[in-house]
């Protein structure tokens, strides 16, 4: 059974507990005669797969227990396959979400890493520099390279460390390795969306 | 007694306790006869204005202690203004730097909350939205509005909260009175960059 994952950068797939991805400005990338199930944040892609007879989208089938309006479908998804935790996407863009007892309680969004060093080069051409991911985060830092990484990581890891409460952290997405190092209470976890997805494909006895 | 401090946006200008401001790329903003002394760091400015007899540099009068790499001639002149405690500008970047007994121990750097926006509008469509400064920051957000706006500030606040170690926190920037508002142990002082110029100035005994 081959999932798929729509993505605003890239495409993810799922086939038999392999993964792999694609860009999503890429052509061709989904099969033509093969079923597929997938969700996806990326209208363009989801207007052009809208018709297509093997490509099913999988949105209507989740129903979490939320009262956030306007939950992307790939938090919707990830937030599915847990009861328990805080659920942290960790790319462009980073998602926070928290669930209790199977019920989704909130989340926030902060920009990530890698948006964060652009976002540095265009403040000014002396903020333009590689972000150092092993800069020393119990010391002050004496020049521009590790100001800077100090400011873009060490704030993001005290607000997910209080955000936590102590829960197990799921961390996921292009920089979920890096930060789930900084935390005991944490899983790398990068096929969380698509766990979600076959927890609604068997509920819904697809699979 | 004219000063100026020059930044890559704005160009700021004291005299006699007034503050008034005029954007960088403005044309004729500096007098052409009367003395007056700046700072820069705007190179295209800088060099500008280095032939110009009225125009005195006061970068080379400074004399921070301090073991930091780099430190851009702004933020030494407002370090230079306060003894002990802790520095925030906060404008299109937040800097952070720590002063105890008149040595500068070290500093950081993070983006701005308009450069933050900004970022969030580059990342995706749907993270295209103002900040909501009023956000509650006690619960956690139920709308894509809220999650950028708890995302953006609550870390900013976190890391300055825990950087301060109980020294009073001495705010200046475009977004300094936002912030210090949450601080009990803050000041917002508009002039603090000016204060560290007028400090040079009276040691040199040019005032």
């Amino acid at each position: 059974m081959l999932l798929c994952d729509v993505g605003n950068t890239n495409v993810n797939f799922y086939e038999d507990k392999r993964v792999w991805k694609a860009g999503a400005k890429q052509r061709d990338i989904f099969p033509t005669d093969q079923v597929f199930y997938y969700i996806s944040v990326n209208k363009k892609i989801s207007d052009a797969l809208e018709n297509k007879k093997n490509a099913i989208n999988l949105e209507s089938y989740f129903d979490l227990d939320t009262a956030y309006e306007g939950l992307g479908i790939d938090r919707i998804a990830a937030c599915s396959a847990v009861k328990e935790g805080m659920i942290v996407d960790a790319g462009s863009a980073i998602t926070v979400d928290i669930m209790s007892s199977g019920v989704h309680l909130g989340g926030f969004i902060m920009p990530g890493l890698l948006s964060i060093e652009n976002n540095f080069a265009t403040i000014s051409e002396k903020l333009k520099c590689r972000l150092n991911p092993h800069v020393d985060l119990d010391i002050l830092p004496q020049n521009t390279k590790d100001a800077l990484s100090y400011g873009a990581i060490k704030p993001l890891l005290m607000i997910l460390k209080e955000s936590c409460k102590g829960k197990r952290i799921y961390f996921t997405g292009g920089d979920g390795k890096f930060f789930s190092r900084f935390f005991e209470n944490s899983i790398f976890h990068d096929t969380l969306v698509f766990q979600g997805m076959l927890k609604v494909l068997k509920k819904g006895g697809i699979c």
